[in-house]
């Protein structure tokens, strides 16, 4: 079986609190939050508020990102969990997600990233890959 | 029929020139150039080097995101374009990491994201949600 170089999680949250989604310092704690609790190593981030409404967030992980953008005005926010690790609790993510955003439906569908013939061996994170160019 | 809120493109860079994909600075002004030239409007990015290879970018663009994940050990590159806007200029954009990137093979996807049913006006940037917002 071939071995994906990365997996990418997308996620749509319908029917949220909207006014979990209008803050920016909120959307960026929650969305933190979700990286620290998954097992994320952040590093770095970038949160962007839009007037009237409307938040845009990055995170960049050592495992790749997580994005967010919410559209308060529909109760709706686009997660984006993008990572090359076994070490990411995927399932802690999107609780958080639920905690922090109250939607009344979640939509997650996971894509494969990199799926390339060569990559027969476990090759999970840079950490790793660091390990494997040394062979 | 039923109007998303934004247009998500995944897209796979298969059998690069690795030597494009190894330098942040490099990887950094193609990706810019992208979003520049497909008439994205640049809110902040950033650029992050991986030890001992591979690049991970973020441009937030006030339309949604651009980000790029490099492997140069296998030539490959991930990237999503992700934006809620009718004026990115979605084959320019690809076309530009076809220059800056050399693949001999690329793959696309594009995924409507916020599919909801009460968005049936044309609510396609930021700016257009102020002028909604209004009536």
């Amino acid at each position: 079986m071939r071995k994906a170089l990365g997996t990418h999680v997308i996620v749509e949250l319908f029917d949220c609190n909207p006014n979990t989604l209008t803050n920016k310092e909120y959307v960026e704690r929650a969305l933190l939050r979700a990286a620290h609790e998954s097992n994320a190593k952040v590093v770095d981030h970038f949160f962007h508020q839009f007037k009237p409404y409307g938040v845009s967030g990055v995170v960049v992980i050592e495992e790749s990102h997580y994005t967010i953008h919410t559209w308060p005005e529909h109760a709706f926010a686009a997660v984006d969990l993008f990572f090359c690790s076994d070490d990411i609790d995927l399932e802690r993510a999107i609780e958080v997600l639920r905690e922090e955003f109250q939607p009344d439906r979640i939509s997650t569908v996971e894509l494969k990233r990199g799926l390339l013939p060569d990559v027969s061996y476990s090759f999970n994170n840079r950490e790793k890959a660091e390990v494997v160019s040394d062979l």
